[in-house]
């Protein structure tokens, strides 16, 4: 097992009518910003919870976060929040508003010119405003960690941070807020959280069988309750499976002890950066791709992988990856999700484009052991065009 | 799922060489009081290494602190920190010393009568003094939880207490110190940890499947890298492997929405009380009376068990549990850890007293749905009595 420091002081609330309990957690005193996106929440009764949970408190709204959140959307809402001496945000949505939170809360007391170098230049973010969640989508555990992606709209590139002072005080899981989404989010939260566990699993043995089997238990959960999620969102019980899934998938536990990769995450950036393509169906675009061309590096694990995922004990060693890789891209295709380039219609420019975006980064590789170097991720690339 | 609240602050620090980092996690300012156990810090050479550590800050020292920790000696450690303005302790050593530092941060502020009644009458913690630990015995989980448990020497009584300002700061995990362990103390670890994941695993369905895998997943890891820890205490892998089971089994993922027994805890701890037998021992001996005497009640998870931890497949239901019980029974003796009240010269005469401290106390039952009330333990005695 490697070294390793865990720390996840995030308090989770999960389960039915638990929005009322906000009170608890947020001092009356508080002058509250609450983020949100594109108004789902003002349809499915949550916003109305929120509003009546906080009666008595200072709360100024801004919604319209987009998904795959702007930092120039994260810097009107800082504007605000200032304006307003916002001294707590409560983000009520999923992974996008809850990153967009993060960013605002480390970017309203930052004071080291333009916020955007804690991504471009990986200043420190040396505080925070304090922030909690309410969780409207399972997918990108964002709820239970200190990280967040950010995309700048006038450069096209999207960039992670991650601080101490960025993990929410608070989120509350409510799988009831989730029973209205459309079937496309519920697959695309699904494909996301399998992906999450498979960045930190899918690498090579350090012998750390206990990390080994935790990020199997979620996959083979997901792989049970996702798609009873997905057929009927308002499957309580499927749905709050999936919900602590997907929390669990990114909460730092899996990763504990072990190699991570992240290279699929890494490409599938430039896909939804470039394109739009929602960020769950890069993944299942770059993952299986990933696996292909580096089949003999993670050989150990793929094979693991095949046996105890899909219970796949016949063949040769190389015909036990294929179908594991063939059962996972079927796996994605039964929700819905397209795995092939062509599917979204980009071609060979894109992997170009991506090189070069890659080479201007001064990025000569992605993932474990650096082992998606530049030739590697165009050939990853190829691999997925049809 | 049932819903549930979690929150765990402390940080883990694992790995060869972290000692040597406490001076990152204590400020340079704290009146420091380092509580330990026998003194065998003092000749692995983990007392030298923190003392190291901790060159130029101030520090007082108690050691003595005992397995099952007294009230008794932790009352001295009190009045010893008070005396010299102690604010952070730091443990070096196992359960007991980080059990009995908890009590000690605890009553060191209390000022509601005689500490004793934070236990003897669940009066609540408002504050403690910050601590820390580092981990010698991988055993209890207590490095990464708020809970404690003291016993009075006067009455003979062993009880539990926690609290949200009892959680260590910090956790240091250093497989290498446990590398001169005692086999019979790693067997008792190994007990300790496989059953504190089944007191939250052995109960009945609530549909949340990813938490019955994950406890599946510490209890795979304990049978496979136990006895090698065990064989070889400074096998570093195995005692890795083990030491992180240990502290996953009791930091509260696994207790997550789902219900819990700890009827085999609380007729542990009569015995240990009664007869000084060791704590984990107590538990080998309890563990499979309580599943023999409700193994209707606790059926469908006991044939999960006996399918997913020992491979059982073949014959009827009650076949399968009986079988699988005998399996248990097998794994705690292969350790050198009996399973019988006999092999620890204990009688029929032990039920009645336990019977009826508990009758005194005005327990009328113990654990999953009340399942085991007083004449269920009588039974539960009898059947493990040889």
């Amino acid at each position: 097992m490697n070294n390793f420091e865990f720390y996840n002081p995030v308090k989770i609330i999960f389960g039915k009518d638990q929005i009322s309990k906000l009170p608890n957690h947020i001092p009356t005193s508080s002058r509250i910003m609450i983020t949100y996106g594109g108004g789902s929440i003002k349809k499915n009764g949550v916003y109305d919870q929120v509003i009546k949970a906080l009666e008595g408190h200072f709360i100024v709204e801004f919604g319209g976060i987009e998904p795959n959140p702007h930092y120039e959307t994260a810097m009107k809402a800082v504007e605000l929040a200032r304006e307003n001496q916002i001294d707590f945000i409560l983000a009520v949505g999923g992974g996008s508003v809850i990153d967009a939170t993060k960013f605002i809360a480390a970017a309203i007391p930052f004071n080291d010119g333009d916020p955007w170098t804690i991504l471009s230049e990986k200043k420190p973010v040396k505080s925070a405003i304090s922030f909690g969640s309410i969780l409207t989508l399972p997918a990108t555990g964002s709820e239970m960690n200190s990280g967040s992606v950010i995309t700048k709209v006038e450069t096209k590139e999207k960039l992670a941070f991650g601080s101490p002072f960025t993990f929410p005080q608070f989120s509350i899981l409510d799988p009831t807020v989730a029973s209205t989404l459309p079937q496309r989010q519920v697959a695309n939260g699904v494909v996301d959280a399998f992906t999450h566990v498979v960045e930190q699993y899918m690498t090579y043995k350090v012998d750390a069988p206990l990390q080994d089997r935790l990020a199997e238990s979620i996959l083979l959960t997901l792989i049970e309750e996702g798609p009873k999620a997905y057929e009927d969102p308002s499957n309580y019980d499927a749905m709050a499976n999936l919900m602590w899934c997907a929390t669990m998938a990114l909460n730092g536990i899996i990763r504990a002890g072990v190699p991570v990769d992240w290279a699929t995450h890494g490409i599938g950036h430039e896909l939804t950066a470039l394109h739009g393509i929602d960020h769950a169906r890069t993944l299942a675009i770059v993952l299986p791709g990933v696996w292909r061309v580096l089949k003999e590096e993670k050989k150990d694990k793929l094979i693991q992988y095949a046996e105890r995922i899909w219970n796949i004990t016949e063949g040769s060693e190389n015909e036990k990856i294929d179908k594991a890789i063939e059962a996972t891209e079927r796996f994605f295709e039964s929700l819905g999700i397209k795995t092939k380039m062509k599917d979204y219609n980009v071609g060979t420019d894109t992997i170009d484009t991506i090189v070069d975006r890659f080479e201007k980064r001064g990025w000569t590789a992605l993932g474990d052991r650096q082992l998606a170097d530049i030739p590697t991720i165009k050939e990853i690339l190829n691999t997925q065009l049809q």
